[in-house]
């Protein structure tokens, strides 16, 4: 991916200085400004290591009610590399900014702020802000303030793959305690947090996870962060169902594979019991016999957290996103990740990828 | 199918004559009694025209709150066969007189029968009385009253296709005059019965047939009963979806077939769409990707009129059929079905087994 100054590129909205800033020495001393900033921005959709480039942009003036952030820490998920590639239902025009999630400290603010001030930390309200820069400026309803207690890679992960988790949990079926939850996908991030989310909620989690060769230490980890049992598909299939000692009737699946590893999961569901799909990594489709659905009365429907988002209120997703950091801060919910520093973007990118074999999470850090 | 004298069969408990009433001449003079029966009986699981035979079942004295039912009419639904099968999941032990649904006339009630009296026409409140028989002795909470000014093919008839089709429209979403319904298998009596009463209720009906010889006068009789659009699924993929003028965006889509007629109706679903499966004839899965589970919302699930009675009293249940009679009576609610005589049974068996090619639902009239 080629470096390139913001004198190369065309002049589009999303980069350009405001009108009447034309000397960023001559605004800082007027009024509150954002720095200039380092961007991994696209011109098109595209495979992300071809389309995604790192650019100099100019620093602004900020407008009435904006703040200026600094990034700390900005994770690449799934589905930031789908919104580059287009294929991402929900994403915002082209150009753009990379990035969806992350952290930041507030380092100014212009008149008309009322609630967020210099040093808070904030992530994103809604995934449209572009967080792969090391400044932004913003207007204040685009952020929500979270707690500085936490580490800062946490906070920059905790409103996608945790509220994901969390809502799954607490909004589909009712579940009680010694309820039984069954997942693929276990070893995700979204997986990790469900074991720890339905452990504290005295939840069984049974979690199917693929082949691999650290098998046996990848049990050991899930098993260590609650886990009550851990296997493969293939052990499934070889394993007499009562080995799982009747908690082979979960009342709630959760599926973002598809596949043969949805299927797994609707075997391991009781009458009445609901899969929920939140992703389709496996890209295999959903296979599943008319006869449980009508006479184990199974159901499936779909999860997507931008679907929460805009049917609750700033409000309700702060107080999840605080809620999440608590546990976080007490010791009660972690997950594994790598740091990665934003100057080597390319490398983070490539394992985002999959180019360099299974990687943990990638969460760049903006120094 | 052999025709057997009751004494070629071994003694079984549901043929049994009562104990104390050796000869059933002197019964008669005593007490209310049921007269010998004609019953298409099955002894093991299997194909039906292999295992069922005509049987002569012996009379007996009514038990204090039985009545006894002389069966008018039948029918032979695939529910029916399955259970025969031994491939329905719920069904009664062997030896068992098949069918499952009928109407017929109180001829002799005992002591203790409170509500019903000779002349009422009765249908089964509950799957395992096994209609196919002349006459039936049963106690009276077995058998739900009906109207008897319809037909007695209707009233036969009536609490099972016409049943599922009502509680699908009226349980699963809430659907306001002018949405949208797609079904498959729109020729079936539950496929009429959703047509007729959609437009009772001011919805519309999209309704997906397999392509075959008489396509245009199928298409007409459908149309006929109230349906907006009669397509193939071979039409389906061809036409542009504008044709449908917005309607595909059905909230609720009813499956009865599986395999590609189940994808069929899922692409015809708008945002929120829940589809139901209430029946597999194709003998094959379903299959969906996972993106229009996550970001269309679509939802997935079964109905089995069976839990659905397993989870209401009798008297809704007298109140769903009594309601859907009157509709047959005041002309808005009608199906086609073939009248056979029981005597004729095994050709209404062969005609139900699709043995002489597609037909109508087989009725069996009790003489």
């Amino acid at each position: 991916m080629a470096m390139l100054m913001r004198s190369l590129l065309p002049r589009v909205g999303i980069l350009s200085p405001p009108v009447g800033c034309p000397r960023l020495i001559r605004c800082l001393s007027s009024a509150a400004v954002c720095p200039p900033a380092r961007a991994a921005v696209y011109h098109q959709h595209g495979a992300p290591d071809h389309v995604l480039q790192l650019v100099e942009v100019e620093g602004r003036e900020l407008l009435e009610g904006e703040v200026c952030v600094k990034m700390l820490a900005a994770p690449i998920n799934p589905s930031d590399i789908n919104r580059i590639e287009g294929v991402y239902p929900m994403r915002p025009p082209v150009p753009a900014v990379g990035g969806t999630e992350g952290v930041g400290v507030v380092v100014s603010v212009a008149p008309g702020v009322s609630k967020l001030k210099v040093n808070d930390w904030v992530i994103p309200s809604h995934p449209h802000i572009g967080t792969w820069r090391t400044y932004i400026a913003k207007e204040e309803s685009a952020w929500c303030l979270v707690a500085k207690d936490v580490p800062e890679k946490y906070a920059a992960t905790v409103s996608v793959n945790p509220c994901t988790a969390l809502r799954m949990l607490q909004d589909i079926v009712d579940l009680k305690p010694g309820a039984s939850v069954v997942q693929n996908g276990a070893t995700s991030m979204v997986g990790q947090c469900v074991i720890q989310l339905a452990r504290l909620n005295d939840l069984q989690t049974i979690n199917l996870i693929r082949d691999r060769p650290d098998l046996d230490s990848v049990k050991e980890r899930l098993k260590a962060l609650g886990a009550d049992y851990v296997l493969t598909e293939e052990e499934l299939g070889s394993i007499d169902k009562k080995t799982l000692a009747g908690r082979a009737q979960a009342k709630l699946g959760l599926n973002c594979v598809g596949g043969s590893a949805a299927t797994a999961v609707m075997k391991l569901l009781g009458e009445g019991g609901v899969m929920v799909t939140y992703g389709g990594m496996a890209k295999k489709p959903i296979t599943l016999s008319t006869g449980p659905l009508i006479f184990k009365d199974l159901r499936l429907q779909g999860f997507w957290l931008g679907k929460w988002k805009s049917n609750h209120s700033d409000e309700e997703f702060s107080t999840m996103v605080n809620y999440l950091l608590r546990l976080v801060r007490d010791g009660k919910l972690q997950y594994a990740m790598d740091e990665v520093q934003f100057s080597d973007f390319d490398t983070a990118l490539q394992k985002a990828l999959g180019q360099q074999g299974s990687a943990l999470k990638q969460v760049l850090i903006f120094n």
